[in-house]
């Protein structure tokens, strides 16, 4: 297969840096390199990324196509016809990103092709490097955005409402897509616009491989979650006069949900935690009224998940009980668990194991969501690799992988989309 | 004594009223009394109020004094020269204050000199209406400030340079008093300056009062208390990603805290409180790898508050030992527990049991600070009075006492006054 394609070497991590000029902020280091991201979906600085790619997919004679909600599509001919294999993630970062979430996944995705027409190679079939619009909801409050509308989950006029939440002066996904006109022709939509298979080379975004000295992550699926938020009211009173059984002190009863949250979680070898809280008034001596927070809660299956939803409501009933602090429980947000395809998978594994042998690979689950859910929601077979994150850091300047990391990544997607492609009887 | 004053009802409530038209704010309810207040220190609505005062105190031939940290001293002239007897509090409020807190002080005191006018009654000794500059310390932070000023106890320069913290443009309290024409030519100095006894009538701003239907407190001193600044360092991680024993979690460190505080304080019968807090970067799926919050504790005694710290610092060490979390421990601020004078206590105490009956007094401690207790370092004769508060609300546009509880309130006070001055022999 790949073997046989010569690969040009740290062009793909070259390609990575080059491009960071639209966006790079937050320098961290010494060389020029050393940046973190800020390339808000939809922004000029994307429009710049997103044109370049346009630019380079359109020099290696791919056809291009924009879909209505701004995922780009460029296709790569193949020896016959039919529904492109598609390599795809996003160009989009966090306000304080860094330089390789979603921004690895469709540049390896150029780079594939970049490889295919260095030599002079055509597949079976057409394969697809994929740019999916606002996959990080950073600017736009809804993650996966753009996939899930093709995907047939979101619809198309709810999201074109969202506003922005990082412009002084709010603006919507449409006006947004029009101002920088990558509100395209092609109708936003799996069935019209199909894809044949979807692989997306990712950073882990957290401490396993690195920790475990592995070099790939073989993605099985993306574990089940919810958001849930949980609003407390009680009474503003004095903290030096008000004794303490006659307080409805809610902050100190989010500290004993967080703690319970906690322990259930661990209990049940899934993920919990506290991380967004708003304490009013946040004065050092007034009992706060008010405590609003989020529980994010994660486990790898969903009746794991509902396991730890119902130990969390039935605890927190007994602490809020007998006491004048009064609660509202809300879901803000749930994700059953992803199951990629397993004939994707296999081919990762076997890929995986040939270049770095298999030992070095790990089979593994994403702690995080990603544009393969959608994708494999869509019903198209679905895989992802991941490689290692310095530290387990992401959605920060200072995320990072190696050259060395991102070449064996790139190595692995190169081979499996080839396999794939060579497998596909159609 | 006072027996033989008349009284004219409902007139200090009708000044408490007439002069919140200088910052009131906050309507809550129908009439238009039910407001509550930001009149905050050295304004401009603050001016209004404070020159209103002035006229006021001067049409009963008061002598009038302002200090060089504004300080008002209105004295109303005795048969005999002395130092005077006086009852003072503070005319500034909280940005979201109250129409009680502090104003009551201040107003009581013009109202037993217009009571002593009405009724031709000359004092054995000088007694003055003092307004303390900059009590809250809402505007200028630094709460107690021109008292502590005058007693001695802070460096008038020091307290010069301090900056406003909530003008858009912040300007210093010399520049403030300079502007509204409040930088008087007496030295802040309790010792050219003297008072004889310091009488202040306060709202409870607690519950204490209300829930055992006591229609006085008889204030016999001040709690001790201290706060402390805990700043927790950990790692932002994905909330998604990161497993549970690979997490430096801050803000799941403070719950830990926020209740070991709790059940320490609750043991060593003080009280103690989280309230303020902030948590970076405060995203729901991002770890907190920032979290700062502030303790309260405060007990009547100081070997109690010592106590509470001991124990509190051996807890938190326990919870930080072996977790990647770091943390910085800094004492912000600290005030011994407060004494006041027993003479002066006995009297409010004798003056209460015979105008309310002594079933309806209490003696209590103070949970907040006061200019009470400046005048206390200044070895000044000091003793407080407190009403009610109903729902035991402060800094607080609802904080309410009723016209009745304030008349009974203001009634002590006069007869306190009294009864000190018909004592003095110097």
């Amino acid at each position: 297969m790949s073997a046989s394609l010569k690969i040009i070497p740290n062009r793909l991590i070259d390609t990575i840096h080059h491009t960071s000029k639209w966006g790079a902020k937050f320098k961290w280091g010494a060389k020029d390199t050393n940046t973190g991201m800020c390339r808000l979906s939809l922004s000029q600085d994307e429009k710049m990324v997103r044109d370049w790619l346009v630019q380079e997919t359109q020099k290696l004679g791919c056809k291009v196509k924009i879909d209505e909600i701004g995922n780009i599509f460029a296709i790569y001919s193949g020896l016959k016809e039919g529904a492109p294999t598609a390599i795809g993630s996003h160009l989009d970062t966090q306000p304080t990103g860094g330089r390789y979430d979603g921004i690895l996944g469709v540049l390896s995705g150029l780079e594939i092709l970049r490889t295919f027409k260095d030599n002079n190679y055509t597949p079976q079939y057409p394969v697809a490097v994929v740019n999916w619009t606002n996959e990080e909801g950073a600017r736009f409050p809804k993650s996966i955005m753009a996939s899930s509308v093709w995907a047939g989950v979101s619809d198309i006029n709810d999201i074109y409402a969202i506003e922005s939440i990082t412009d002084e002066k709010p603006i919507t996904v449409l006006e947004a897509l029009t101002s920088i006109g990558y509100k395209g022709d092609t109708k936003a939509c799996h069935k019209t616009n199909p894809l044949k298979a979807h692989f997306e080379l990712h950073i882990e975004q957290g401490p396993i491989l690195e920790k475990e000295q592995k070099d790939i992550g073989v993605v099985t699926g993306v574990q089940a979650y919810s958001w849930i938020g949980i609003n407390l009211r009680g009474r503003a009173q004095h903290t030096g006069t008000t004794p303490m059984d006659m307080r409805a002190d809610t902050y100190l009863t989010a500290a004993k949900i967080a703690i319970v949250v906690n322990n259930i979680t661990k209990k049940h070898r899934g993920l919990g935690s506290v991380a967004e809280i708003h304490v009013s008034p946040n004065v050092v001596n007034v009992i706060p009224d008010s405590t609003e927070f989020v529980l994010d809660i994660r486990h790898t299956t969903d009746a794991g998940l509902q396991n730890i939803e119902a130990d969390i409501e039935s605890e927190v009933s007994k602490i809020i009980k007998g006491t004048d602090v009064i609660m509202e429980f809300k879901k803000l947000f749930h994700n059953d668990a992803t199951h990629f395809n397993n004939e994707c998978i296999d081919i990762v594994q076997e890929c995986a194991t040939n270049i770095v042998g298999s030992n070095k690979t790990k089979k593994m689950i994403s702690g995080a969501g990603h544009d393969s859910c959608s994708t494999t929601n869509a019903k198209v077979p679905t895989s992802m690799i991941f490689i290692p994150s310095k530290g387990g850091i992401s959605h920060n300047p200072v995320e990072y992988s190696s050259p060395e990391e991102i070449e064996k990544g790139f190595k692995v997607l190169l081979d499996t989309v080839v396999t794939f492609d060579s497998k596909r009887t159609d």
